[in-house]
C-alpha cells in the first residue's frame, strides 16, 4: 500500500457516506466517527468526509476527488440489493474495471442466508458482483459483502452502511489489512493518533479556556480542543499524526494529569463515560440507593440513570410531579409551602427531595423544580429558573439555584445535568469520609 | 448568478462544514440538514456534502472541488475569533483575493458587542476581515459576520457554524439573495423540491414497502424513500428538481392522500410532528389528562410527553417504579400479582395502569413493564419482552405484549413509542364516539 507509505499522503484518509437519505436528513453519518477512531489508532488521519446521494455520476466524481487527496478511502453504503444501490457500479466505472460475480462473495452470502432459511433473490445476487481485481471482504453479520482494491496508489474500501455490519468488517478485515501493510514498512509507520477527552460541567467555555491557558508547550504536536454543548464543555487533547516530534505516552499522560488538576471539580468524566454512568458507579461502589422527584425535567433524570445497564440495583423509584397536587400526594410536600413560596422555590425543592427519600426509604433523594418554558414565567420567576435539591438523610438538605438559558429542551437537559452533578459531588464527598 | 441559471449546474448545491471537531466526532453536522431544506424550497438541490478540519490547505482543496461541481456552495464554521478559525483566509487564498477590514462587518459586530456591554477584542477584530469583492452578511444574533461572493460562476457563501446564527443568516440574507437571482431569470427558475414525510410505527420496513408498491406512476419525477429506525419507518415523497415533467401540487397531494389510505393506522404523524406532539394534541383537544406508570422505560415516556410546550395542561404525574416495592407503594399493585405473574406480565401492566389512573384521578393511566436488558431475562421471559397497559376507566383495561430486539436503549425507545401509540389509538377511538 504505497499510498499510506508515501511522504505526501501518508496517514491521510477520507470517508465517503453514500445514500440520498444522508443528504436530505433524518440520519447523521455516525459511521464516519467509528472509522475515524479506528484508523486513528493506526495513525491514519481522516482529513476529509464526503456525503453523496445514490447517483452514479456524482459518486464517480466524489471517488476521483477522494483518491486524489487521500491514501485510504473508506466508502459506506450503497451495497444493498435494490436498484438504488450503485456503489459497485460507481467503483467499476471510476476505476475502469468490470463487475463480475465472485465465488467468495456469493458463497458467503448464500451461507449467511441459509442460516436464516433463505436463498438469495435476484437483487441479492447483484450483491455478489464485485469489481475485477478487488479483494472480497466477508460480512460476518449480514448478507452484503464488501470489497477492497488498490487504485492510483490509494486503498479503496467499500463497506455496507448498516453500522453493525460496517463495524464488524472494519475490525475483522480492514484494520488487519491496513496494519499489515503498515507493518511491512516499519520505518514510515505513523504515530497513532491519540485523543483524550474530558467532560466538564458548570463552568463557561471562556473560563475553561482560561484555566487551560499555556497548557501545551509551544511546538508540541498536541491540539487542545474545546466544544461547548448544553451538557457542558468538552475538552480534548489530540496528538497530531504528522508531527515531527512524536508525543510519548508519558508526556501525554502528564498533560492529561495537568488538565485534571486545573479543571478540578468541574471535570465529571473522561473518555466515553457519561454523567449517569459516573453517578451510577459511585452509587454502586457506595452501595447507596436513590429516588427521584422530578418536576420540570419530567422524567429525564430517571431516563438517563436507567440507560445504564444494572441501574436497577441503585435506582429505586422516581416521582414525576407535574401538577401541584401530585407533589402533595406523592411527596408529602406541605400545601402551605406551595402556596407561600410557589412550586418553583428552594423550599419546595428541599421538601420534594426529603419527601421522596422518606417514602422510598433510600439513601438519597434528588429533586428538581423549575420553569422550562416557554410559558409559566412570572414577574419574579423567569423561564430557566431551576432549583435542585438533595436529601441524604440526617437532616441536612442541600439546594442549589440555577438560571439557565435556552429553549425548553435545553433547559430540561441542563437541569438534569445540574441535578446529577449535585448528586455526584455529594457522593464523592461521602466516599471521602 | 450565472451558475444557478446555467443548464449544466442549475439547482446543484454543496455544503461544506468546517471544523476539526466535526471530523473526530462529538457533534453531527445538523446545519447541512437545515440548509438542504431551505435551498430545496427554492428548487436548489444539495447533491454533495463535505466536512473538513481547520486546515487551510485542506479547505482550499475542498472549496476548489465544490465550485467545480456546484452552483451554490454554502460553508459553515471557521469564522470565530481564534487562530483555528481560518475560513476567511482559505477563501481569500482559494479565490486569489485579499482580506480587508470592512466597515459593514466591523460596525455590525461593534453594535452587537455594545449591546452586551463589550468592545471587540483583537480576535474579534479579525472577524471583520472579509475577502475583497465579497458582500458582507450581517449576523442578527451573534458577533461573527458572514460573507457571499461570486467565483468561477458559483455563489460562495460563508456562515458561522453556530446553528442559531447560521439559520438566521440563511433566512434573512442568503435565501432572499438567491430568490432574487432566480427571479431575474424566470424562464430557468427551477421547480421547488417538495418533500413530504410520513411517520409509521408498528409495521416492518418490508411490509411498508409492500403496502406502497406501485404507488408512483412510471416516469413521474417523484422519489419514494423508506428509512427504518427504532422509532418506526419513515416514508418520504420527494419531487426531483431536474424532472422534465414538473410535478403539480395537486398530483403530489393525491399521492400523499394515497399514502395515507394505504398506511392506515400505522401512520402516526406527518412532517415534523412527533408522536408526543400528536398524543399531546389529542389529549388537549379532548380535554383529557394522563398519568404514567413506567418501569423499564424509567421516565422516558414522561420526558417525551413533557418535551412539548404546554404539556403541563394534560400531564398530571408519573411514577417511575423500578423496584417491586415501589409498584406496591406508588400504584397499589397487589403483591400477590407480583409473586404469581412476576413484575413483567400482562397482569401487572394492567394493575399499574389502573393504579396510577385511580391515584392521580386522571382520564387515562398508561403503563409499561418489561425487560430492557442486558440482564434480567429468565427462561420464559427474554430481554425485549414488554407489556404496555392502558386504563381509561369504566373497568376496561387494554394490554399489549411486545417482543423487541436491540440494546437497552433501543428497547426503551421502542417501548415508549409502543405505549404512546397505544394511547394515540385509544384517543382517536374516543374522539370518534
Amino acid at each position: 500500500m504505497n499510498a499510506v507509505r508515501s511522504a505526501h499522503r501518508s496517514v491521510t484518509a477520507e470517508t465517503i457516506a453514500i445514500g440520498s437519505e444522508l443528504l436530505v436528513g433524518g440520519r447523521s453519518d455516525s459511521n464516519s466517527i467509528f472509522i475515524t477512531e479506528a484508523l486513528g489508532r493506526l495513525g491514519i488521519e481522516v482529513r476529509f468526509k464526503s456525503i453523496v446521494g445514490d447517483d452514479q455520476a456524482d459518486m464517480v466524481q466524489v471517488l476521483k476527488t477522494a483518491v486524489s487527496r487521500a491514501g485510504v478511502v473508506i466508502m459506506t453504503g450503497g451495497l444493498g440489493p435494490t436498484v438504488d444501490d450503485c456503489t459497485r457500479e460507481a467503483v467499476a466505472k471510476a476505476t475502469g474495471r468490470r463487475l463480475a460475480r465472485r465465488k467468495a462473495a456469493l458463497d458467503g452470502m448464500t451461507a449467511r442466508l441459509a442460516q436464516w432459511g433463505r436463498q438469495p433473490n435476484k437483487g441479492q445476487l447483484r450483491q455478489a458482483m464485485i469489481p475485477t481485481g478487488a479483494t472480497v471482504l466477508a460480512n460476518p453479520v449480514g448478507s452484503a459483502p464488501g470489497f477492497l482494491l488498490e487504485w492510483k496508489g490509494a486503498t479503496l474500501v467499500s463497506l455496507p452502511g448498516v453500522p453493525r455490519e460496517m463495524e464488524a468488517m472494519m475490525m475483522e478485515s480492514v484494520i488487519p489489512f491496513l496494519t499489515e501493510q503498515l507493518t511491512r514498512s516499519p520505518k514510515s509507520r505513523p504515530q497513532p493518533i491519540i485523543r483524550q477527552i474530558f467532560h466538564t460541567w458548570g463552568v463557561p467555555e471562556a473560563d475553561v479556556d482560561a484555566q487551560l491557558l499555556g497548557l501545551i508547550p509551544k511546538g508540541l504536536p498536541v491540539d487542545l480542543g474545546l466544544l461547548a454543548s448544553p451538557m457542558g464543555v468538552l475538552v480534548s487533547l489530540t496528538t497530531k499524526s504528522g508531527g515531527t516530534r512524536p508525543v510519548s505516552e508519558d508526556l501525554l499522560s502528564s498533560l492529561a494529569q495537568e488538565v485534571r488538576v486545573r479543571l478540578k471539580d468541574c471535570l465529571f468524566a473522561e473518555g466515553r463515560e457519561t454523567m449517569e454512568e459516573v453517578v451510577g458507579r459511585l452509587l454502586h461502589e457506595q452501595r447507596r440507593t436513590v429516588a427521584l422527584a422530578e418536576s420540570c425535567t419530567g422524567g429525564l433524570i430517571g431516563h438517563r440513570l436507567t440507560q445504564v445497564p444494572g441501574s436497577s440495583a441503585y435506582v429505586d423509584r422516581g416521582a414525576i410531579c407535574y401538577s401541584n397536587q401530585s407533589k402533595v400526594d406523592m411527596l408529602a410536600v406541605p400545601e402551605e409551602l406551595l402556596v407561600k413560596h410557589g412550586a418553583v422555590s428552594q423550599e419546595v425543592a428541599a421538601a420534594m427531595a426529603k419527601g421522596i427519600r422518606e417514602r422510598a426509604g433510600v439513601s438519597v433523594g434528588l429533586s428538581v423544580t423549575g420553569i422550562a418554558g416557554p410559558g409559566g414565567a412570572t414577574a419574579t420567576k423567569p423561564v430557566g429558573l431551576v432549583y435542585v435539591g438533595l436529601d441524604g438523610g440526617a437532616g441536612a438538605v442541600i439546594t442549589k439555584e440555577f438560571r439557565f438559558h435556552g429553549d425548553r429542551s435545553v433547559i430540561k437537559q441542563r437541569s438534569s445535568q445540574a441535578a446529577l452533578n449535585l448528586l455526584r459531588l455529594w457522593l464523592i464527598d461521602r466516599g471521602r469520609t
